[in-house]
């Protein structure tokens, strides 16, 4: 993430207390503090007070929400980008008011399903496609589930209805893109997906 | 992944030791099996000998490459995709023979890099650009520090000319689009991206 952003011209500096790592990045040059990001002077020091925004990827969860609270109480006008470990750990940030929360497993997941797709003979933009979706989907559910995620059948009867709406759509966008392609219907479509890939003798589409 | 792989009309079997989490995918209707998923009897009566591909996702990093031997050795048909803790991990995968790997966290931390990039100001489908320049860099680069990682300072060599390289083709980029834009010179951009994001008066370009 850092080498993306230096990379992109954006200054950037990294505070970490592995000293292992520390070593390591500023060996491949970029700017970094050793030591404990939750500590306030170190947050100043590091520039903290005229930066646009900071992300917050620390292991440990805890760390994490203090690290919110510091940065809420002494910078306050510091857009925060969040890594989650999980789901509740999602929950727990948005909780503490973070707008920008990534789980850090979700969109490597998501990638390995638009591969799978890719190599069960999908094509790539209906893969990509099928991917967007997905994850446009499953951020509105992040916060619907967040409200009821105390409530154990709750929480699954939400979950259950929103994968029953995510399939709908799919399978409609697959449909609707197929139908026009090749004026198949809709049910020897859904026989066909279910039962193999699609064959190559198929008509390329144009990329869209 | 079993969700969009479902989603979008693939049969999908999930194996998985964590009884909670098999008690939750049922309900939610995945087919799932309850058990170790390194043992060939298990993968067996999963289905393994007739399906395309397999994921491999174990949070044990031995564990998952005992699995890669055993699919290897009863299931050779089958395509391997795997999801890998870290570097490390990720070049056992490889050395292990497995050509589809995916580091778990490093698609999320690409995303968070993107939303960075667009929040300090750049546009949508070039911080896009931007991302898939680098993974593509990065998976280039993968192969190539897996050859050299015994040797620390070998491999800090190659990193650090591999950043040297993206940087490069990232400006490169950057500065054709928008000389192409705007007719503003590399210099002067690079400055300007370097003290502050771009302003919001310039003119739209057209997203391609």
């Amino acid at each position: 993430m850092g080498r993306l952003l230096r990379a992109n011209g954006i200054g950037t500096t990294v505070l970490d207390n592995d000293s292992d790592r520390v070593d390591i990045l500023r060996r491949l040059g970029l700017k970094v503090f050793y030591g404990d990001a939750t500590r306030h002077d170190l947050l100043e020091a590091a520039g903290a007070g005229n930066a646009r925004l900071i992300v917050l990827a620390l292991d440990n969860h805890e760390r994490n929400l203090e690290l919110v609270h510091t940065v809420k109480k002494h910078f306050p006008n510091l857009t925060i980008l969040a890594r989650a470990i999980d789901r509740p750990d999602a929950y727990a940030l948005m909780d503490a008011g973070v707008r920008h929360v990534y789980r850090e497993t979700f969109d490597s997941s998501l990638r390995l399903g638009v591969e799978a797709l890719r190599l069960l003979g999908r094509r790539a933009y209906q893969a990509d496609r099928a991917a967007r979706t997905f994850r446009r989907h499953d951020d509105e559910a992040l916060d619907e589930l967040r409200a009821v995620r105390e409530d154990r059948e709750a929480y699954l009867g939400v979950a259950r209805r929103r994968i029953a709406d995510l399939e709908r759509t799919l399978l409609a966008d697959l449909t609707e893109t197929k139908e026009t392609e090749a004026g198949w219907d809709a049910e020897t479509l859904r026989a066909e997906i279910l039962s193999r890939p699609a064959p190559p003798s198929d008509p390329e589409p144009t990329e869209s």
